[in-house]
């Protein structure tokens, strides 16, 4: 075949393979939204066959001989070109797919389906002994995934690299200990002096004006509706189903203003990013974002960088007053940018504010390791996870419930490969945020008139755009033009807290 | 293989077929009530995979040869049993699909969905002339399709039995025959009548009350909100995305009681069917009602002969009442009971009352016969209906848009086959409902009291749980003990209209 030809059928099929995986995404969508109780069943085994025949597909040796094929041919137009990173990408994935027999694929899926089903009784239980063997099978099975890609220098870096292409065990222990290093000062610093009020955000906050607020800021972000929708959901998410479709959810509290409100910023950060990729790259797998972590920088640079910004809300606190008049009655702006900014050491991850949220991630970060490592036993883990907060954060859990029953990765997923990339996210939204600050210029001026055009478009040239084209690093090169670096989120964080706490 | 082997083959793959049905169903709900509008594209490109995949599937020449060694054996288990229906209705799907070739099924389904398309824009402008290649064109792959077809008697009794197994042109001319001749004195008896006052059905009837009454009526009927779900679309359907999730949607028009009502009523009495087939059928292709017609009965029988009568409104004409106090002012109960069932012959099908209604039906078949005998060109089709409208109903279309271009059948999808099933659903449900009222003994006495529960499960016993295990002419034996006829549906006609019209 010509490399026409060959480029024109692999281009095809993986049309299909993406064809299939958004398929995938309805039928997910659907389920944690609309879908009755009635469906779960029938629901759960259409996933698995539409799974299962992307994943086919996926590993089709024919994949194989079009990308070996092609590949002279791709790499001669250059390592930017759509078409090498395309054969790059692609070979990426296959690989990755075809190193792992699908009889140990089975035995994972049922593995961690059965897991996550128990913790869904358990975590409400507090019945940590009854995860205990159910983990300490998903630990083993995590090792024996990791053992299937052989090359690279530490055994659990085939975990980080499925979520984070490029990055390492070693590479995330530098920068999280050169990160703990500066955090620790601000925390202590934080921690002498008093703690801030929120209690303006737990008033009375309607849910259909809470919803409405959101929709407008995600709006004037630059969320297309055209190409979207918000919906509710226990557990808010972004989905691509397709080019032009790209959905996000969130929850609401009526006595909380605050979990609604910074959930629908974030989503809206994921799906901007998904909704302004090149349409060029459309039924391909460079048409996604590149990695979980700058995937997290973009929805964490909106939700924060922007959403909890002192001129973002110089613009938006009166709507936001005039939509709650009782429930802000006596709080002006500052007291209100205070109060979203408040600073206080907590049990729980997702309710962590910005400073302390990195800890929690090193904590589990750790754990992890050192559970895969074989240096601390399932049995163990209640104890270490007890003993490490208290000396990171001077909190105790009164429970396993908020201890290391609290997140669903790893009773729901494999153990290792996820953690990192919350604070890989905040680290790269920073940089980001400061290389588009020194390009835009008065950035804080148009956010502050409730401008976002630059930004987007600066975000979107940078970083949307590409897919999967780049790396995390190779992104960070191009966006900023420096290699990654902590410096400019402990430069934020330094810059936004110490004057907010008067010290 | 031993026959356990082969039948448990063959039900893995009637599951997985099944399966990607109902994805498939899924993406068609979504696209109707929730897809953002630039999502079309890339769910078009979605749904035509499912739908090739599930049809490969389908005829795989190794369901064939499943279906060969299990025959002896099913049969065996006599012609009710689960195992000889499964096996004969497999083998009636499995050889309407392999007969007809995949590559005219793709030209069929590429020219439908441009016509589709095309009429979508030519209705609104009131333009034929844009309709009429495309049309022509779909008379004659309409034409080609019936030929895949060998062995019945007219031409046509193939497109007739895809949705009506079991019935042929020369009984639906019968049927249809002997029901006009009964039908034609009622209306001109109805026409010398003054007209029935129905202004109180177009008064302020806000959206978020009739869903609330439409909702408490259908949960009343049975049916299961545990295993459904009521949203809003722009066509009113139902449909099943899986075992435990069958879906209704219904319109709203403030101004308009009626149509989001008796839409509701309609699609419920669709969704209770799809709900009580019995489990054991599940991922099989029983797993459905049998025919367009028997599953057409059970909506216009919860819609019309149970939600249209007036036991049914002494129950919930005080509870209608209390919701809409303003707009049913000064109306009682059997003021309402007029309203609902005023006769009038109109030019739109789907806004046409009970009696009236199944001329439409009668002249949509007349003229798609003739269409696709040769008899009519499509070229003078407007001039025909025009015709035909006024020497049935007396009343004449003012355009194109009321007239030849109204429904969508006959532009997006094949011509012929479809309209016979609306009134075969009719003259099935009053058949249906007098015998479980000779069964029941007190139905109205019942219906009178907001109970269903005895009509339900009497539907269920003798219709519902069955699935495709019986034809419609079986099906309509079984639950009444006599083969179809049209006295029940004439003797209930004249019953309920000549009184209400004072004849």
């Amino acid at each position: 075949m010509s490399v026409d030809a060959n480029f024109s059928e692999l281009k095809q099929r993986l049309q299909a393979i993406e064809d299939l995986r958004c398929a995938e995404a309805v039928l997910n969508w659907d389920q944690s939204t609309y879908m009755p109780a009635g469906g779960a069943e029938a629901r759960g085994r259409q996933l698995a066959l539409l799974s299962s025949l992307g994943h086919e597909r996926m590993t089709d040796p024919m994949i194989g001989r079009f990308l070996d094929a092609l590949t002279p041919w791709a790499e001669a137009q250059g390592p930017d070109s759509d078409a090498a990173a395309l054969v790059r990408v692609t070979r990426r994935d296959y690989d990755r797919a075809t190193r792992v027999p699908p009889s140990f694929m089975r035995k994972l899926t049922e593995h961690t389906s059965a897991a996550y089903h128990a913790w869904q009784r358990a975590r409400p239980a507090n019945d940590f002994a009854a995860m205990r063997p159910l983990l300490e099978t998903t630990v083993e099975l995590s090792r024996e995934l990791a053992a299937f890609h052989p090359g690279y220098a530490h055994p659990f870096d085939p975990l980080i690299d499925l979520a984070e292409d490029g990055m390492t065990v070693a590479m995330v222990r530098t920068l999280f200990a050169e990160l703990r290093a500066g955090l620790v000062p601000l925390i202590e610093d934080i921690g002498r002096r008093p703690i801030a009020d929120d209690t303006c955000l737990t008033g009375d906050f309607p849910e259909h004006k809470q919803r409405n607020f959101g929709e407008t800021v995600v709006r004037a972000f630059g969320y297309d509706f055209g190409c979207g929708r918000l919906d509710k959901t226990a557990h808010p998410f972004m989905v691509k189903l397709g080019r032009g479709d790209v959905r996000i959810t969130t929850r609401y509290r009526s006595n909380d203003l605050s979990d609604g409100l910074f959930s629908t910023l974030h989503e809206a950060g994921h799906a901007m990013y998904e909704q302004e990729i090149d349409g060029a790259l459309e039924g391909t797998p460079l048409f996604h974002g590149t990695t979980a972590g700058v995937h997290e920088s973009q929805s964490r640079l909106w939700e924060n960088l922007v959403g909890r910004s002192l001129p973002f809300w110089q613009h938006w606190y009166a709507p936001l007053k005039a939509t709650f008049p009782q429930a802000l009655d006596g709080t002006d702006v500052h007291g209100f940018y205070r109060a979203i900014n408040k600073v206080a050491p907590s049990l729980v991850r997702t309710d962590a504010d910005e400073v302390t949220y990195n800890l929690h991630v090193m904590l589990r970060f750790d754990l992890e390791l050192d559970m895969l490592e074989g240096k601390l036993a399932v049995a163990d883990l209640p104890e270490a996870w007890h003993a490490r907060i208290k000396s990171d954060l001077g909190v105790a859990p009164p429970d396993h419930r908020d201890g290391a029953l609290q997140d669903v990765h790893w009773y729901g997923g494999i153990v290792g490969g996820a953690f990192q990339s919350y604070t890989l996210g905040n680290i790269m939204s920073a940089q980001f945020f400061a290389a588009a600050r020194r390009d835009l210029g008065d950035l804080d001026a148009q956010i502050g008139a409730g401008e976002f055009g630059a930004l987007r478009g600066w975000l979107t040239d940078r970083i949307y755009r590409h897919g999967r084209k780049f790396t995390a690093p190779e992104i960070v090169e191009r966006a900023t033009g420096e290699s990654l670096s902590i410096a400019p989120y402990l430069s934020y964080l330094n810059s936004k807290y110490r004057p907010l706490y008067g010290i």
